[in-house]
């Protein structure tokens, strides 16, 4: 029994890293299932572009979008500002405020990069996008050695019905499939990059030690989960006043409550 | 057992999500079964664009439908408002009135949304619907660079009967499809941007601050929990007393009751 | 159930050795599934070397950066560094700020390094990589002996599609797939030797014996367990504090704390 709930407790721990996976896990099954049922790349020189383009960046600046959605600082920081915009910066500057709001961005840009890779690792959306594009220097690149044919073709390549030889088209898939999947490790590498150097950043410019971080970020959550708890009870209390002095007609008790100001200060 | 308590309360934690989940999970079910079963298009240039339109919008006009049926909100608000339409509007404005049926409205938007977005990017419907246009314009766009027959033919395209040859039906299908996902991907991201906007306006006007809104939503959501509870008992012992009382033959027992102008206030 | 307590301790006794295997096994699951799904060469003279290098290197390097986050003890060197710069070399020498540093990227080229080895074990990348090299030296290696066709010829080689004779063909893979085999086991032997020395190095300079080393490292460890059971008691105590004076609307008990500077000295 002791085995089993060090095992539980341990993956308690890991909570995040079991998010980012499950998260990781979600962008490669949505991009299967995508690039499986729904994407059929229309092989027209107009539609090409515009349809591989929306394939990668639709689904990118939707997570994106969710991302703010979901962070729970979006909220805090914009809750109440238009009636009092002092709010957004409490210290008279504007640093801070803007400080958050790229903590929340860097967040909210972690599926999309997700997204981004595995579409251009997989390579579909991008040979179908690029095989589209009406650029002359673009097309050279592609067609150079080959027939005169292949600047016309270009665009029928994704499909295999171009008027190319095979293996012609064969190695135009490939080339494309290369170049995509060079983009997506791209991606990859200059996104931990940076996440190494923003996260020394941080950690630089901070004014406890490590420890003393550690602590403060238990402390953090601890009073999140509390805060949940105590909230529940508070609300199932106060419910259970108010409608028991509806039902029986009577002035409801006194109730301690913390004011108005109060909460505008914890917040 | 602890655990299992956690990760219990961590799913009603998601009620919501899981709920969307759901109604997504419906929303693709549906459509799949839809265009399975029911959904041959006729392949006739008078019929094809109402029928492919009727199989996207009628769904879609349910389902709004159904939405307003399905929130509280709705018949808190319209309740007895024939009577005394002062009700509708309580502070004398009629701008409270209008905001709260636009905020019903916008809940009632997202099945819909989520039913267009899946026809859409399946594209069977759309296709069906848009080979029957006779707009001239549509037309020449879709048959440029193709044989003249394309014109007559195009609304047998979609049954795969015309008389062009397959390469060229296969062509005009797939730029359907994908004019089809285009459309889709693009009511998915203004769908997200404008819910965005949306609710960061409704928080960014809120008067209190983000955790005391969490703790007025966690209360109301008791309430109506408690109210359901109180309710339920309180017309049992009613019953209980009315019944006795005729069965016994006598007088009903003094019970505490609230008045009908308590009842309207709480409404 | 005291042999399972036995099994149990011993492999929480081999925590170590089984988070190795582990990643181990990551790596070499992680290669088979990028060499089968992902990685198709263009063979294509200049985009073969690219695109090789880019599967060798890309991983190597978002698994070095990675190892560099997770390693608590890259936080512990940087937190707080920016503002108060003589944290980093806290007895005036930056010999043992250097020095830490050292250990740390030690640390975070295990996990490269077991993806280079596994990478050149199996050679696909390689093959790829370096048949696309414009050296001339290079290739006058790999063509001695071979028809004048092979300068040409040699990146289309690990598609199987060169026009040279099949023998000539198979030759030239296995070849590339002897040479890049050869440099894996380089690179396993180099690091173990390396390994060996660089310990042998540290506990020769250490200043206690084998034993008390030993002991010290079993109580940092015990240390960081305990620090964390006892930083989550404390957080827990604190929050409930906290909120309980805020929903009471009472002021806070005092609560015994410990200081800025010891928190300063125990990192």
């Amino acid at each position: 029994m002791d085995g089993i709930q060090t095992v539980f407790k341990f993956f308690l721990n890991q909570k995040t890293t079991i998010g980012y996976s499950f998260m990781a896990l979600l962008t490669v099954g949505g991009e299967r299932i995508f690039s499986m049922v729904s994407f059929q790349c229309p092989c027209n020189k107009s539609q090409n572009f515009i349809y591989g383009f929306v394939f990668i960046v639709g689904p990118a600046l939707v997570l994106f979008i969710v991302g703010y959605f979901l962070s729970s600082r979006t909220w805090k920081l914009f809750t109440g500002c238009c009636l009092d915009p002092r709010k957004l910066c409490p210290k008279g500057n504007s640093c801070n405020c803007v400080y958050v709001f790229a903590q929340i961005t860097v967040g909210a840009c972690i599926p999309p990069a997700m997204w981004l890779t595995v579409a251009l690792l997989n390579g579909t959306f991008y040979e179908c996008a690029v095989s589209g594009l009406e650029n002359n220097h673009v097309v050279d690149l592609f067609c150079k050695g080959k027939t005169d044919t292949c600047r016309a073709e270009l665009p029928r390549v994704p499909c295999g019905k171009s008027s190319l030889s095979p293996e012609d088209n064969q190695e135009l898939l490939l080339m494309l499939r290369a170049q995509s999947q060079i983009l997506g490790w791209l991606i990859v590498c200059i996104a931990t990059v940076m996440g190494l150097i923003g996260t020394c950043y941080k950690n630089c410019r901070s004014q406890v030690s490590y420890l003393q971080l550690k602590f403060w970020r238990k402390y953090i959550e601890k009073e999140k989960e509390q805060f949940d708890c105590y909230a529940t009870e508070y609300a199932t209390k106060l419910a259970d006043r108010n409608l028991k002095s509806f039902f029986e007609n009577k002035d409801p008790e006194a109730f301690p409550f913390p004011s108005h100001s109060s909460w505008e200060d914890i917040s």
